[in-house]
């Protein structure tokens, strides 16, 4: 009991699980949290509780919001007739801070996996099939991680989609703006120089 | 208010500024607290709201403690006559770890700094002149940062206990356990050949 009290250590522990923390990050953050108790540690600990209590996922989409539909499936000046496709909320969030997409998105929650026994049922992919149909979508932006299981889920949905008049699209690959050739990989080199474009 | 709501927003921004995060590892930590929302995220609010409640500083020595004396105070075992000085709780924790000290500490909660105005009155130096003096300290051990300020405010409480029968000592200079020579800095080298020891 050296580090303070039960809860204490109890709170390093909770905190050290986290992603990117271990434990004496968590011990630092503690320390300094107890430093403000009075105002930073009561008002995360109020926001966490009322995050707790009212995230939920978009019944639509999967977004993480505090209402039944998220803000982007209630904007009805984002029915453009798109949709995209992401695996996680972190790459729906990250695609909106783009600003460059302008539709709706489904959340998979997850990518196709043999070893793991997730199927397109447990992804939900019947249900987006559903919906693309439902909503007239043009076009399935199949936004999902370069990784062989983000390829896969990407085959089998576009497989899924085979047949329809839809048009069915994967986010472009090649060299991140900024990126220096010298550090990229050996892929994205031969793929961004396969997919150049006449300037 | 793609990411979410305000209340995660604000709770994302509340989280990157912890010590070591910052937006992106902070966006990662809320959507996976969001993922455990009934579990962990209910939990971590809860330890939050009672550590913030209850910590508070021993009056003796200024460790962190849910109680008025703190289970380091408390021990008589541990009334050795030694007291170790630190400047942060967490080095007094790093300590406690270490399991090789068994008397009684006291935290200064900074050093001295003329830049920023931080004298021994704000130190509590002259208290702890006094309790050296009120429990019969026989060896205060300065336990603080080896860098300027660490061994300027060390050299001000040596020069306090001057002409008392104190022992005063300082932490051992030198080679860390496991360290390799060829990593370690020019002044640490220097310093732990001065100090050498026959084997």
């Amino acid at each position: 009991m050296a580090q303070g009290s039960d809860d204490i250590q109890a709170l390093i522990a909770l905190m050290a699980r986290l992603p990117g923390l271990g434990p004496r990050s968590a011990r630092r953050i503690v320390l300094q949290l107890i430093r403000r108790r009075s105002q930073q540690m009561v008002q995360l600990a109020q926001l966490l509780d009322r995050v707790a209590l009212n995230s939920r996922e978009c019944a639509t989409c999967g977004n993480i919001t505090d209402r039944d539909e998220c803000a982007i499936c209630a904007d009805p000046a984002r029915a453009t007739g798109e949709i995209c496709v992401v695996q996680d909320v972190a790459d729906l969030w990250a695609l909106e801070r783009g600003q460059a997409f302008r539709g709706r998105y489904h959340v998979l929650g997850g990518t196709l996996s043999a070893l793991d026994d997730i199927g397109p049922d447990e992804l939900g992919i019947p249900a987006l099939i559903g919906r693309i149909h439902a909503e007239r979508i043009s076009e399935v932006i199949l936004a999902l991680n370069a990784t062989v299981e983000g390829q896969t889920t990407a085959h089998y949905i576009a497989d899924a989609l085979e047949g329809t008049d839809i048009t069915i699209t994967g986010l472009a690959q090649g060299v991140p703006i900024g990126g220096e050739l010298d550090y990229l990989d050996d892929g994205t080199i031969s793929a961004a120089l396969r997919a150049r474009r006449r300037i």
